[in-house]
């Protein structure tokens, strides 16, 4: 199978100025393609820099992707820097310049001088029509060495890659790489690792770790000439690790537990009610990330203070005198409270410290309690995450905690 | 100035499976301190090419950072690379040992054997803390050349960077350079720049303006030998921007649009109540975001059904019925509900259509009301985002603007 590297150019990327998504965005669809990408490189506006990059990539690579440089100013330099190492001489491609006309034409405008120099095409080389802007993708293939320029904004490179280069590509490919990712809920990463350990050794597939918003995932990856030997190769491992990981694994490709809970609560047909405190509202937010939650979730109540407690969900004066609004007890109440006023089969309390100061109590930052209450029975946790100074993941980890509380329910375990 | 090189460590990367944020960050810190990045290269967890990618930096750069590859499992192979490149000898430190033994006690757990890993440390070179995971950076110096090595999730990179790396590299700058963010909201990143467009050619300090999060920013930076030389650069340009983006600027150097609300209400001794539909949680949570809030905001109702709109907010039948639950009006009902049922000063009803399939109706989505009451006035807006297959931004979108209603009536605008 080939291999390449990604070259993003533009000093912005190296000041921090912007995100390098057009990295990322390729890396996905070369893998999808069957091409593995051994290095994603980010340079300046700096022709000799530029130049041994390039020349470092060619070296090392098959294919050689940059993105970025091909604009008008004289700080683009990609295409010239291209050429010289690739030894292309530029011509001026008629169509590409009538197209540019045409195209400061439908806007109004007269085409400035800069940008005729975007109509510059190597003698030799492929173009790709950029229906979203004026730099025309090019590619360059010398000496089984394949260079591809493509044009730094994401709503000119997305489409052009999807619409030109991926087909383009298709000559350099032979295979079909895969991967599925498992992923868990309550184990640690490297806890995980140990119950995986001899597997993560294996070639095709191959397993690996790794640790995401406070969850732990494996990635297995396995190469074949059809995506069913790929799907041959990757279901005994697939099964051997459920096994494994059982009951942690929430799913596999699954985008997250969120995702995973409204499927299973639409599913089971069972609806949703939230009284969060010290989340106050993240739980209800993440549920409602997936389209279609409204299925499943009517009813939220964010009770930040006592009197809202007692008043919304008709928690017990009592209980907060006596337990604290910190306790299991509370939260069993919340749970209570915002089953009947949200008219639904499961209410779910959460209630904690987020930090990083204390609630003038004795409890630390980072203890909460999460209930989860149907018609018939009760169930609640203790969380202390021993992260007292982290608000977001104290927060963010036991609004996890409760979406993994529903997802068991759910699974009858 | 010294240069500088980020490599970060991760086949996730290369697969594009995350976003390098890391890189940015790091390239974004480093321009304020005035370190200039030349390079930022991405390779896998593979000892040799990182081995490589590290030589070729080092041959190039002063300082090289690396992010990712200090995890506990076997793939994780960033430190001993670093190690024999640079000649460097591997020893445990008991110190953080001991931390990482009661990490995990912490959390009830006993240390996976592989964690232990983790507390090697180069003979000679010099430890930075984690306290927000397990993996300590690790900085080693030799023969003019620094490579400093951090872990990869941002929520550890990220403080530790700013904690101990930062004063760390201050002996390799000479000088102060000091930033500050004037932030807005409301106006576009073009035309912030158009009213600013004189000053983004200075000098000392710079004027750079970026987009974040639907937001536009704009940064002062500038270079003395001491703070207050710099303070002195950056005064009356700041100034100046203040009296041009009036009033679309909501703070200087200020984290987000929710910790203003939030020190505004508090200043102004307001209490708020949320009522939200389609962004369910998100304004809350956001709001909640900023420690103290409890203070001034008590009581969020999430209403995702019209019947939850009726029972909890008091919603009229008729509303609904006659202008749908996606109209000024029961934006406007919403919000007197929860202000009556929190007790709050002042009440906000969200209501709309997050996408990326609509609501049965021929709204679009994307297409949302936002309503502000007190006891006397009723504020309202229409918002329009015309994206109506971004499900996130247009949730997070009109999280914000509700966000900057409540900034403008607490403002008194």
């Amino acid at each position: 199978m080939p291999v390449c590297e990604i070259i993003s150019v533009g000093t912005e990327l190296l000041l921090g100025e912007i995100l390098n998504t057009n990295a990322r965005f390729l890396s996905l669809e070369l893998a999808a393609l069957g091409i593995s990408v051994l290095r994603q490189t980010t340079v300046g506006d700096n022709p000799l820099r530029l130049a041994q990059a390039l020349k470092d990539a060619l070296s090392r690579s098959d294919i050689v992707i940059t993105s970025g440089g091909l604009g008008p100013t004289a700080d683009d330099i990609t295409k010239e820097v291209c050429c010289q190492v690739m030894g292309f001489e530029l011509i001026v491609d008629e169509e590409i310049l009538t197209l540019l006309e045409q195209f400061f034409a439908s806007r109004g405008i007269k085409m400035p001088h800069s940008n005729k120099k975007q109509a510059l095409v190597p003698l030799g080389g492929t173009v790709f029509r950029n229906n979203n802007g004026t730099a025309p993708g090019i590619a360059c293939e010398k000496d089984a060495k394949c260079v591809i320029l493509l044009p730094g904004p994401p709503r000119e490179l997305n489409p052009m890659f999807l619409e030109s280069v991926k087909p383009f590509l298709s000559k350099y490919t032979n295979g079909v790489i895969l991967s599925h990712t498992v992923r868990t809920f309550g184990i640690g990463e490297s806890a995980m690792a140990e119950l995986a350990a001899d597997l993560l050794n294996s070639e095709n597939p191959t397993v690996a770790p790794y640790a995401k918003d406070g969850e732990a995932l494996l990635r297995v990856t396995a190469c074949a000439q059809t995506a069913a030997q790929v799907e041959t190769l990757c279901a005994p491992v697939l099964k051997s690790l459920l096994e494994r990981l059982f009951p942690y694994v929430y799913g596999i490709d699954v985008d997250s537990l969120q995702q995973k809970v409204v499927e299973l609560l639409m599913e089971k047909n069972l609806k949703v009610a939230l009284a969060e405190s010290c989340t106050a509202g993240y739980t209800a937010k993440r549920l409602t990330e997936i389209a279609g939650a409204s299925k499943v979730f009517e009813c939220g109540i964010i009770a930040y203070s006592n009197e809202i407690k007692i008043k919304l969900l008709n928690v017990s004066p009592n209980t907060l005198k006596e337990y604290g609004a910190v306790s299991e007890q509370t939260a069993i109440e919340m749970a209570k409270g915002v089953r009947v006023a949200g008219g639904a089969d499961i209410g779910v309390g959460i209630t904690g410290i987020a930090g990083p100061t204390g609630d003038g109590s004795e409890k630390p930052s980072g203890l909460s309690f999460i209930a989860l209450v149907d018609g018939d029975t009760v169930r609640a946790e203790k969380i202390e995450t021993g992260k007292p100074l982290d608000r977001e993941y104290n927060r963010y980890y036991t609004a996890s905690r409760a979406l993994n509380m529903i997802r068991l329910y759910a699974e009858n375990f």
